[in-house]
């Protein structure tokens, strides 16, 4: 059995769209980040660091039972016990992870102090609003780049590095991000939205925040 | 042949750690971060997201060659392959990559900024510097949390989880932290610290520095 916490945020998103992939049921439960729950008792006791998404993996197999939080080691543990969306060695196996780590410590950070610069401060730091904004962009460009010689982020291939990225560009206006300028991030963008399993997981997240 | 491009910095020298407790030989070429190296066209072409540490594999078994960027990615590819510091499968393995994550997403982008709007930026940003602080002390504090029910931060084997979460303690005094408040923290980090393999490789990267 699988359950996810989780609400329509960007690193959310990814686990929704990894589960659809793989084809593999699961219950989504709402967190609601608007409200704070993230940071009530309940959700600490599964992940102390009050972030969303949390995955909770019953096994029957084994009767172990997982609470795992990052929603990039989700996305891992996932492909991995399914064996597909990450190659299993070689460098495609590398440009994967390359990417992944790419995301969550560049992208997602950047992303994230950009829109909270821009939007949410009680003050305004330009300086810092700068640095992130700025930075979001060059990160941006680096993708754009990178896509400018694959199909997808890591190569040839679709994976779970594609799904990482796409969090973050589908809550792009948050960080002040647009697509105009990256023609090869565009066609990316496009080609990962239009996948059922991906409108499907979008389409489940957005009821999460329908419901609240 | 292995070789690793890097400097005396946080990321850098998890790629020496990982190599030297796995026994492998390398050679490592100082890319001097102090005097911009990184944003060197001959830089570029290894990693054009400038930053450092990059891994140069030329595999001779297989004539391919693998250029690698992430310190965390090249972490996985060096584990996998030897086959140590990173468990096959199960809920171990699973942790091993929550803490890389939570690494690259939280411990690593907020001790940076912390350290950068304290001491680097052109002009105070107060609030930025507070919340940088703050959540790098609420990060460490949760890494103590985890430190206190087991031995390594990933549960009770040594992985390239705590070499990449030791790379940021041993440069916690950019980031403004203090281990002294810490006791499960503390003795991790003693315990690290004094392996010969990271002495080995603390050496190496300082020797860069003096040789600049």
């Amino acid at each position: 059995m699988i359950d996810v916490y989780a609400y329509a945020t960007p690193n959310s998103i990814k686990v929704p769209i990894t589960l659809e992939e793989l084809g593999l049921d699961y219950t989504v439960h709402a967190v609601n980040v608007k409200q704070g729950e993230q940071k009530q008792e309940a959700f600490l006791t599964l992940n102390p660091n009050a972030k969303v998404p949390v995955l909770v993996h019953a096994d029957a197999a084994t009767g172990e039972r997982l609470v795992l939080s990052e929603s990039a080691a989700i996305l891992v543990y996932l492909a991995e016990r399914q064996g597909r969306l990450l190659p299993a060695a070689g460098n495609e196996r590398a440009r994967v992870f390359e990417q992944l780590f790419f995301h969550a410590s560049a992208v997602s950070p950047n992303f994230g102090n950009a829109g909270f610069f821009t939007k949410l401060a009680s003050e305004a730091q330009p300086l810092a609003q700068q640095r992130f904004s700025g930075e979001s962009e060059r990160l941006t460009a680096l993708l754009d780049g990178v896509l400018a010689g694959c199909r997808f982020v890591a190569g040839d291939n679709y994976s779970i590095a594609d799904i990482a990225h796409f969090g973050w560009f589908w809550r792009r206006a948050f960080a002040g991000i647009e697509l105009d300028a990256y023609p090869n991030l565009s066609r990316w963008y496009a080609s990962i939205e239009q996948r059922p399993a991906v409108q499907r997981a979008i389409t489940r997240v957005n009821a999460l925040v329908a419901s609240a």
